[in-house]
């Protein structure tokens, strides 16, 4: 870890830094504006601004934010009043951008399809994959990411995020001699820039060091380490000083749950984690066997596969509430720990009266959510499975947490809820979720260590993390025992 | 990552993860019950407990804890009312205390002394070192740890907590002949141990797993981590389930910093890195010079040594405010935000009226704690240089945020204190506090990622993961400039 003599190692050194710190900022710059796109696309489906077609909801409605929130916005028109030609309008858009994406993508770059995440790992691993690194794969990925996402297809940015990172580190280190003339050179920048990628989708910096070490890097150094350390941090501060969405935030969906765990709340953990191994498995199965089918059969039909995948996802989804909204909007609301002041207003998803409703609709959602998971994920179109998959596990989370709340409710006195404190709400549904999003990532993933801090980092629930990983290790248990490997191993293999 | 087929493969796997267990449980227990005598044989400095000699005074007046702190307790005597009997009983019991260890370790445990992570690392590395990671060890230091901390020297349970666990790593798995037979096995083992060593010591379980990785670790592997990860849950699982302080808490200082950070204040956190870095060069350089004084003319007078500085240091100590309490307390108080609800009762960090006269104690602090450290790490007793690097860096963050925000009092309008919002308070003394441990930790040590995690489950304080992770740029960049490696690796190449 010495430093080097002379000024010739001086430059070599300050050229790796310099090369490091234009890729983060790169790749900050770039998450900002995939995010504005992709916000501004999602509301375009419900209706326009009449202020000025360029501002989405948020900001069209930026004046009166702090009055009730339905229908307080004057210059925000929805497209139409009546409810079939509503959801009439908001097919037509899932439709329409997804041909959109998927014809971009097979015209122009047929490597921007897919997350990417797996074949990174082999050019990691040191094979030779040219162009996938390349501009155009940067260039139309993240293009055709914003506008997959607001289809609504069950697919999510992060994979895709980490890739279009990649590129980013490739196309700057290429500029540069000493990274171009050398694999294992190029490699640690492309290891450093994936970190990088973690880092700004999920505003997770940490967790994106821990994701280059866990699932990236073959040959972990502490060389390496500081790279991506450095990178995560670079683009993360200028995404955060870009602030897309105007918060000021990098904590995605921030909540505290002030109220600590039982012991005896460690069965229904049990009953999430093997839960998350199961959702796991099953996924990593039948998305192979999709991925069969689709290789034999729809081979030339990317195109309208997409289309009839977002058409499905959008006529299905429109009437199930947690299926309609955006995946990470409605992963904040599944986590909200439910207490006196946002009985009322925020939704009605803390109402005990319509409790049965309301874990019926998130049975439904987690089924849905997982079937179309399995039948999107390989899709013709930039696709991630990391917030679909925390998407399940959360409706399937506040399912449980909303059944063992009313048990408790019932019973209050009876068996293992006498450990309650009688005075204070014992059962915080909203962990439930929060522990069953990460229970179904590491599930699909098998990753654990980075799965725990990027749940930290998105949350900041930290008076959670034995639980976290009594869930995490109960899934992978559940995952060893089935003998599946995570999504993107098996993913290589039947490549 | 596939399970082995055959119930020989089956018996194998099912010995790892019962040793893994049984070394985690038994490490919980360890730590707790060390945390319990050092909190009593702490207080007993001071004064004794009239309902029984065995509480500490936090028992001793558990009923009435919701009063007024100060003297409203009955039950709790002081030795003395005047004030110079008061100093003398305290000195007197830190070098009794200091006595005894050192004693204990000549006579039993010679290897039980200073901090064993140096040790560990060589051990991890393929060296073998007969007894050091013994039962007579083990015993010795669990035995004398807490009267080092309680006789007040600026050492921390840290290292000795680590080495502490490493050795019961060790025993365990000696009791099987899969790990007493591979020297590679039991390396394996002696890792996890030593993740769920920092997990304790800390309450950090996901700081423990990525020391073992950043530290200890020289052939990282999936496997070894996965190991890290379940005997760091397992200590910790064990040790809040026995809750030694009825807290209930894992998280050591918790604190909100519900304030945003402003991009002007990178200026003061730039310092702070440069504090740490400096503050890391400092002491590795002249404790080295330490050492080997030490070794020249103190090789046969370690028990008058440690006893000379206990006294020294209480001496001294019971001068300053900061100096006087033990650490991890007064770390607590420096970390606190200043708002309206927190002005009188918590002493008066927050007061501005005496502002002055804090950051004169608190420099003080930082120049007498930074010399005790210089002196005392490496003295013939169980010393850790983790957490009185992180009080020294307190200190001294919270002198600069005390410091800076005088200088916003002062002209609230001008310069750069103009972006402040002037209805909340702009600075938050607290952070810079936070700020300061982190960088002092990570100087010292040469560790960063795992120092972000250790803080970060230390205080939960997760809006500042972007300043601490600049601020241990910093620090890391000027411990480069200045070409020093971390301390553990300049004692091994002492040694």
């Amino acid at each position: 870890r010495r430093m080097r003599a002379g000024p010739a190692g001086w430059m070599a050194l300050g050229q790796t830094w310099l090369v490091v710190s234009v890729v983060g900022v790169c790749i900050g710059i770039n998450a900002a504006l995939i995010s504005i796109v992709t916000e501004w696309l999602s509301d375009i489906k419900m209706g326009y601004c009449a202020d000025g077609w360029w501002l989405n909801e948020q900001f069209c409605c930026w004046e009166i934010e702090g009055e009730d929130e339905t229908n307080a916005c004057d210059s925000w028109h929805p497209w139409s009043d009546g409810g079939f030609a509503r959801w009439f309008i908001y097919v037509l858009f899932a439709a329409i951008f997804a041909f959109v994406a998927a014809h971009l993508v097979r015209a122009l770059a047929k490597y921007a399809a897919g997350s990417g995440i797996s074949e990174i790992k082999c050019i990691l691993a040191g094979f030779v994959m040219q162009g996938f690194l390349g501009f155009s794969t940067f260039f139309i990925k993240s293009l055709t990411l914003p506008l997959v996402i607001a289809s609504g297809l069950s697919v999510g940015k992060e994979g895709p995020s980490v890739h279009v990172a990649c590129c980013i580190g490739y196309i700057v280190a290429g500029w540069f001699p000493k990274f171009s003339s050398s694999q294992a050179k190029m490699r640690q920048v492309v290891t450093a820039a994936s970190a990088a990628g973690v880092a700004v989708a999920f505003g997770s910096p940490i967790g994106g060091v821990l994701f280059s070490i866990e699932e990236m890097s073959h040959n972990f150094s502490i060389k390496t380490m500081w790279r991506s350390f450095f990178c995560a941090l670079v683009a993360t501060f200028t995404l955060s000083a870009m602030n897309p969405f105007r918060t000021g935030k990098l904590v995605l969906f921030q909540v505290t749950y002030d109220r600590d765990w039982h012991f005896f709340e460690i069965i229904f953990f049990v009953i999430l984690g093997i839960f998350g191994g199961l959702y796991g498995a099953f996924v990593v199965k039948f998305n192979l066997q999709v991925a069969a089918f689709r290789r034999k059969y729809l081979q030339s039909h990317g195109v309208a596969e997409a289309v009839f995948l977002a058409v499905v996802t959008a006529m299905i989804g429109y009437f199930n509430r947690f299926l309609r909204i955006d995946m990470t909007e409605s992963m904040a609301i599944l986590f909200r720990e439910c207490d006196a002041s946002t009985g009322g207003g925020t939704g009605d998803i803390c109402q005990t009266s319509i409790q049965w409703r309301l874990a019926n609709s998130l049975l439904l959602a987690t089924l849905i959510r997982t079937a179309l998971v399995v039948i999107s994920y390989g899709a013709k179109v930039p696709a991630g499975i990391f917030v679909p998959s925390m998407a399940v596990g959360a409706s399937f989370g506040r399912m449980v947490g909303i059944m063992v709340r009313a048990a408790y409710k019932a019973y209050p006195h009876s068996g293992i809820f006498a450990y309650c404190d009688p005075n204070v709400p014992c059962i915080t549904p909203g962990t439930y979720a929060f522990l069953g999003a990460a229970a179904a990532l590491s599930g699909v993933m098998r990753i654990t260590v980075t799965v725990v801090v990027i749940m930290f980092e998105l949350t900041g629930a930290l008076t959670y993390i034995l639980p976290t990983m009594i869930v995490l290790l109960v899934t992978k248990a559940v995952g060893d025992l089935l003998g599946t490997n995570g999504i993107a191993d098996e993913m290589i293999r039947f490549n």
